[in-house]
């Protein structure tokens, strides 16, 4: 097998050839502890196996080898974009293999992902037909032509996925022989082929091939895929699908990227659309592009996003909607639009090292992504209700779900796009931490961690980050070695952080130094020594959050939040209170009374809760109740629940 | 062609066997004047000729000379459901032709409609088959065979419709002999032979053929139908249909119907289902069945119903939300739901005669189905929103639109069941206005009108209606003949009618009494002398409601009403105010100053606005807006609008 060399080598899903930050990859960051480093191990060690279950159990898997034998499509089981879950879910073991490389005594545990991962690529290559096409559910005698049916089939979607799997092994295998690199690379060359100047006009009804195509582009070094993902961007808006019932907007084909106002119509498309044409505006240094994108985000943000980073207003066309249309009860957030989101802000942070898109970054992560699945990481969220009516059923654990049952988290769904796109997520989590430039390092994302990188003049840096985030923000970064010449340390404050301080702690209590920190990004400069501390104090006391007077469907109401979390008001917390026999919807929130921080039972960090008073309106009882972050939240069985509690 | 007489000869829509009121038809009570009259007017030449040009047009009308040619199935055009659009329209056709019966010089309009009717009757009947069914979708080779797909193939459903229409026929012109009763009473009985005890026990997906059936059964003198609309009713609930993302409660198969606690799933299936059950619980003497019905209805009304008495909160199922679940901006509030909304509605007053089922009927017709159609009566909205936040396109008049795209009314939908059926409600209107029982008769809506009937007892009864209802709330009954009897006259006093009076003013100028009127049902009893008035006046100065504190949707909000009329903000009046550059999003309505009466520009009633005070929540700036009805936004070209108004 023949492959170019890479121009990044770095374990990152995201590698732009320019930008004001590079990322550092899963080789330099590694999270040890914390929220985050349990739901890794979760990840690694139960929703992984999960996924590879229902795989097979639904016969998405068996697919492939039903091609192989010449017998489709009898049989074929699964939605149309059915092999996608398969490349998010080889994606997701590339990226785990490539975390677990960092991690002392896991050899084990790569050998045997290793082992899985060949064996399904196994599968997958022996499907791929002579030109390089590759779909399941297209293209065979019996089955419908390929590319007749751009607009629902999403055989460019899958390749987009496939394509996003390969990358994340080259840049964690790059010496791997399994075959996944030059399946999507041939596969890549037909769309390049078809789908070229001159050739098939049209886009894919749902987006995800261009930010596939730009990334496998990079990390092949093969500038016909970034120049493929440049077309595709650009077609988009001409109207080459067919109209449908909720209009183009649903497929982001109604008007061109660089036109548009805001994100809009379906979540998912839209944001892995906006990911695609950030990578395509940073490598065609199309300035215009990139300034419409980032001014789509800002509105985005604005005017169609919940409180918890959730985007997605309508559970018909799974799309946003108008400005300030925020329905906590029938919020859609879809999960994955949460995952397609922090892919589109990452691409703008490391293009322009802005704080605001690690701000929604976090808030996507701690609030949307790790809402999805339960402790266990065997059952999921779909949607993301931000108000709970009536208390769900149990899903059945051994049947698959309907999507968007917003009560309940489910182990499969029939669109189960969901378990794999968490698990590539937080596989790769580590890659979102940090990122350095020409004067040092920035950290965007607080968890126990270690950084150990290169600075691009040879420079090294190394240093442990300390904290128990976010139940404090107190987050510690001690140097781990001497540095030679100074470097900077950039550190982001939240903009819920007012009244942040930064402090430096010379090792060998040298006399510490101690500034305000406003919300942005703070930073020192410093030939650090080995066992130096900068110390970043973000003030997470509990606080009200009022929305924005636009936004009709919350007026009246407040949200809690503590550091980066959303605070829920869940119905079983009620049992013990003087409210137990209180109708729900009679309940409002007390401003008066500022929320405070509360040990509940006894046990691990995910006991911490809020208490507010509540009020019923309609009897005047009134009591102190624990709210639970909303990530959490129906992991004690059904409940009502909501985020944002009217006011007294 | 044989029939069985009719128990009933009036031309009501409804015949209960019992019941507290027994309805005035066509042939007692006639709308003169008015808003109604207007919309008669309007529905009688342009709404019935636009539609048939649809159902040409479109080719629905050509599936049965397609069937009768045995090319089926090709070229079928139109939904599976397309032949139930052809009987709503047959059955306002009839109605429209008993309506025009009582009005002088009509008779070369009843003669044209009869015509039409007649020829359309001869295309379906031709495509009956021998046993009676009759599908232009199914049974056919080369066709899905029949009652394979009772989930979505609307098979009965159809044929439920068919027997509504026949209904209003044999009801209008029961001496016809152009055979739709005969085609109906033909497909009831193969209904009944499948269907009943002992064969298929399954229900439609799309409940109608309960209603259908019932009234057919009274219309006809045959239990047999009776028997079947009870079966269907009973059935509900079995879990015999397919369970489906939405749950079996889309189609009202998840609890039996005496169960249930309020309507739920889709909300026209709802209705529908509850308005055959209602005359089912009143044939069959089944209180308790009749109880469950009426508790639905109340807590329906109280928690499930928009404030335009619309009924539907989700655009994905076209269902009822949970309690209290009411957007505004996705707002379904469909058309048809309305429909079917005072068809249950109607059937509870008449067993009851409680002046609330009255109330909502009222507010129902002039908030939901009068806002369907424009002035024209060729434009029509499928669904209802209650919030449009962005000015919608204009439809294209010369096309079929998407039948939920709530900014706008188009001519025609995919899925069009809102045109012939607010044409069969306005054709039929004049029998819900007036009742009559062993006392006297009760007038339920207000509109200039004649009535003349004859009680049980022999009692002659003739009185007209005078009212600038309502734009004044002054309602004059003026006797039009002498009574040589006692008999009482009852009024229906709206639950918003606080302040109420009732007088009687006897002819000649003897003295006039007066006495307060709770809202409720008011009467006198007397032998009327000709020219004798009683007068109702019902306060109608604007004012301000308020929602119930547990919607959160509209939280902080007012609406404004008078009489039975909700009105609208809509951004076109907003031009030629200080508050014309203001986002739509930033106004308040000062809830200091109270709403009042206003004129704007000349012309008709429909020019009657109501003035509040707006304020820009950003830039302080104020002014006085004027409101239209609700019923009557949308006809000024694209526009934002709002019924609920966020409160200063």
């Amino acid at each position: 097998m023949t492959m170019t060399s890479a121009p990044t080598s770095h374990a990152v899903p995201v590698a732009p050839s320019t930008g004001a930050l590079r990322p550092l990859g899963l080789d330099e960051v590694r999270i040890t502890g914390g929220l985050w480093a349990e739901r890794q191990r979760v990840n690694g060690t139960a929703t992984l196996d999960h996924i590879e279950h229902w795989l097979e159990r639904e016969g998405w898997l068996a697919n492939y080898d039903l091609a192989v034998a010449g017998s489709l499509p009898d049989g074929r089981r699964g939605r149309e974009f059915s092999d996608s879950e398969v490349y998010k879910y080889l994606e997701a073991l590339s990226w785990e293999i490539g975390r677990l490389q960092s991690v002392s005594d896991a050899a084990a545990s790569v050998d045997r992902l290793e082992a899985r991962l060949r064996a399904i690529v196994t599968r997958v290559a022996a499907a791929q037909e002579p030109d390089g096409y590759l779909n399941t559910r297209f293209g065979r005698p019996g089955q419908e032509p390929r590319w007749t049916d751009l607009e629902w089939g999403h055989e460019l979607y899958c390749l987009g996925h496939l394509f996003q799997a390969a990358v994340a092994r080259v840049r964690t295998r790059p010496d791997a022989d399994d075959g996944l690199v030059e399946v999507a690379r041939r596969a890549a060359d037909l769309v390049c082929e078809v789908f070229g100047e001159g050739g098939d006009e049209r886009i894919c009804g749902h987006a995800e091939v261009e930010v596939g195509l730009a990334e496998l582009g990079r990390a092949l070094g093969e500038p016909r895929y970034l120049e493929q993902a440049r077309i595709f961007v650009e077609r988009h808006g001409r109207g080459t699908l067919a109209d449908i019932e909720w209009g183009r907007s649903y497929y982001q084909d109604d008007a061109a990227v660089r036109d548009a106002d805001a994100l809009r119509g379906h979540s998912v498309r839209a944001n892995y659309l906006a990911a695609g044409a950030t990578d395509v505006a940073v490598e065609s240094g199309d300035r215009e592009l990139f300034d419409a994108l980032d001014r789509q985000w800002d509105r985005t943000l604005e005017r169609r996003t919940y409180v918890t980073g959730g985007q997605g207003s309508h559970h018909q066309d799974e799309a946003f909607g108008e400005d300030w249309e925020l329905p906590s009860d029938r919020a859609y957030s879809e999960t994955c639009a949460g995952v397609a989101s922090v892919m589109f802000s990452w691409r703008l942070l490391l293009a322009s090292g802005e704080a605001r898109h690690a701000d929604l970054i976090e808030r996507t992560l701690f609030n949307v992504i790790e809402t999805s699945p339960d402790a266990s990481g065997t059952a999921f969220y779909y949607a993301n209700t931000l108000h709970q009516r009536v208390p769900g059923a149990p899903a059945d654990p051994d049947a698959v779900s309907p999507r968007a049952h917003s009560s309940l988290r489910a182990p499969w769904f029939d669109v189960s796009c969901c378990p794999p796109n968490t698990a590539r997520t937080f596989a790769s989590l580590a890659a979102y931490l940090a990122t350095a430039d020409a004067s040092g390092v920035q950290l965007h994302q607080y968890a126990p961690s270690i950084v150990r990188t290169v600075l691009a003049d040879g420079r090294a840096v190394a240093f442990e980050v300390e904290t128990s985030y976010p139940r404090s923000g107190s987050i510690v970064v001690r140097m781990l070695a001497d540095s030679a010449e100074p470097w900077r340390l950039s550190l982001r404050v939240p903009a819920w952080a007012g009244g942040a301080t930064l402090a430096l702690r010379p090792t060998g209590g040298g006399e510490a130094q101690r500034w305000p920190a406003e919300p942005g990004i703070v930073s020192v400069e410093r030939a650090f020594a080995a066992g130096d501390e900068v110390v970043l104090e973000l003030p997470t006391t509990p606080r009200f959050v009022a929305p924005d007077a636009r936004v009709d469907a919350v007026r009246g109401c407040l949200v809690v939040e503590r550091g980066p979390e959303v605070f829920a008001l869940e119905s079983v917390d009620l049992a013990a209170t003087p409210l137990a026999a209180s109708d729900f919807a009679d309940l409002r929130v007390d401003p008066r009374v500022a929320p405070v921080d509360a040990v509940v039972g006894v046990g691990t960090g995910d006991d911490a809760r809020v208490l507010v008073r509540l009020v019923d309106a309609r009897t005047d009882a009134a009591a102190d109740v624990p709210l639970v972050p909303y990530h959490a939240w129906a992991e004690r069985g059904p409940s009502t629940m909501r985020v944002w509690i009217p006011a007294l």
